[in-house]
């Protein structure tokens, strides 16, 4: 029942400051034959993540795309064919792949998932977005009750659940967005304690207001000038998080960074640390354990914003970059398998 | 036989650009009573240290100085008088107190000195120095067998302590330093792998021959804009110790920060740490039991720049904040007491 062809979604032009629709390009190719040790499968979610746009870019732990390159993401899966000791045909299985209908990977990079929760869980909570968060705030920045932690991008992917597990850890959180909208959401619906807008005139003094006592933890999903503005409220030891770098992904450039960093770092003890979801693989089971449990309990609110169509992938990935998406951003390219709770 | 009066060199005038003997003026001031929990002690040693020159500037983990106050700086002297549960007079100590003769502290604010190795040792090696370059290599940037470390400001105080304590781990060691003079010492001398000058016009080919499978280390003792070259050569997992902003001292306002920071902070799992040698008081006695033995046992050369009198401490500072001097620079104020080996 496989098709010979399918779509995909490449690079069309590197871009040149802000990402446009110009830069992608929809191809009908081939599907690949499958080796003996790889797996076919029919994607059923792609991920829309920074990291697309990053490797648009230059080089990040992965080559620079070049043109006709196909976007990659991470995906989910259905397994339609694979050898006899690989995950079962019918099996749900995420993986690294890109925007496309179908992928032919080697069976050993798939990760089967766990039948739990709903399999959108699994884009964000449950995948790279939830291990992210969950080893940024507790093992990097092994924040502590009582201490305050400011997020920026807070209401994205990683910074919306970060702020959640800050807090559940009895942290006071502080969000960082870009509108009063999305800062709403973030005290209304996910507990966070205070929140800025850093387009607001008011900004430098909302932010000193929120964090009257310092911060211990800075979480950073942008990457830019915040960094300078954040580092005179950071009290002694305290931990700057690199998770992400959003605000340098539209720039041919980079800005440059804070100035006085050394000075700051020293006078003040700090540390600085970036890090990958993929440096703690061993603690991923507990990690996956404890994110289903701190949603199932209540205290951590999942925020989705699924897409429908392949084709829908491009525009995603220009919102996310421009700000305006909150929460979890997926595209859906089949409906869920049999067996999944859809609620 | 203590005199009514000393002299003490103040600040005259807060320093715009780079420092000159105009910001400095001696006065000969009033030597203050001696409260009943205080010591006057006779100072030995001055040191020169840029942090001398960062208070001129702006605060540090201490406030701003102000026109007519003491330079501050760490002394090693000799107790005259103090309380009877105090330090015993006649004997030595490590203070913080000032470019002056005598100083009155609190006795329990002062450290007795065991009468090992030198006495100007105190003052580098076995003083705050020596703990600096120790901690920073061992316990901050955890240096292990077949590293390569590269170290900014390799010849200065704590620069070439840090070198040899690397090296006397295993490490492969390249020194960056302003001059190919105090290169060709680090090398002969204190056993340097390889050294750049960051003046000479093909610097950064240099730098990259003498990194030539990357760098897991980069001790900063400069905290300019060396880091920015650094960082692309910076492997997986590295570590930044920020230990010095020498650099930065003698500028109004502080160079821009690197660009490019959190993706390479990301991308290569890198953490910055910056630290006082006071954060590991509970270490300082094993330090300095293994600094010494390091140096008793030849892996580690004392460099020193001994000064005479306290009117040379001006010229002292303005020439380490120019990269003129070579190793551990202090100024004497008096001979070493009775009972010191003096070889």
């Amino acid at each position: 029942m496989t098709p010979e062809t399918q779509r995909q979604i490449v690079m069309a032009e590197r871009p040149s400051g802000a990402l446009a629709l110009r830069h992608f390009k929809t191809v009908v190719s081939l599907i690949p034959p499958r080796p003996a040790d790889a797996v076919l499968l029919r994607n059923i979610f792609v991920s829309i993540a920074p990291h697309a746009r990053a490797v648009m870019q230059g080089p990040t732990h992965r080559p620079q795309l070049v043109a006709e390159e196909l976007i990659p993401s991470s995906v989910i899966a259905e397994v339609i064919a694979g050898p006899a000791d690989g995950p079962e045909p019918g099996s749900v299985v995420a993986a690294t792949a890109g925007w496309q209908e179908y992928s032919v990977v080697p069976a050993r990079a798939v990760r089967p998932l766990q039948k739990i929760g709903r399999l959108s869980h699994h884009m964000g909570l449950l995948g790279l977005n939830g291990l992210t968060a969950y080893f940024g705030i507790r093992k990097v920045a092994s924040v502590r009750a009582g201490e305050t932690v400011v997020i920026s991008g807070a209401a994205g992917g990683v910074g919306h659940l970060a702020g959640q597990i800050a807090r559940s850890a009895g942290a006071r959180v502080v969000g960082i967005t870009s509108s009063d909208e999305k800062n709403r959401i973030l005290e209304n619906q996910l507990g966070y304690s205070a929140t800025v807008n850093w387009k607001s005139s008011s900004f430098l003094d909302d932010l000193h207001t929120a964090c009257r006592r310092g911060a211990d933890v800075y979480f950073d999903n942008v990457g830019g000038p915040l960094l300078e503005k954040m580092l005179p409220l950071i009290v002694d030891r305290g931990r700057i998080v690199c998770c992400g770098v959003t605000a340098q992904y539209d720039m041919d450039n980079p800005l440059p960074g804070p100035s006085d960093l050394a000075m700051q770092m020293i006078a003040k003890s700090l540390r600085m640390e970036g890090f990958l979801a993929a440096n703690h693989k061993d603690s991923w089971n507990e990690a996956l354990r404890e994110l289903k449990e701190l949603h199932e309990s209540g205290q951590l609110t999942v925020l989705e914003d699924l897409r429908d169509g392949l084709a829908s992938a491009p525009t995603a990935l220009i919102e996310m970059l421009a700000g305006q998406n909150v929460g979890q951003l997926a595209v859906r390219l089949a409906p869920d398998p049999v067996g999944w709770r859809s609620e």
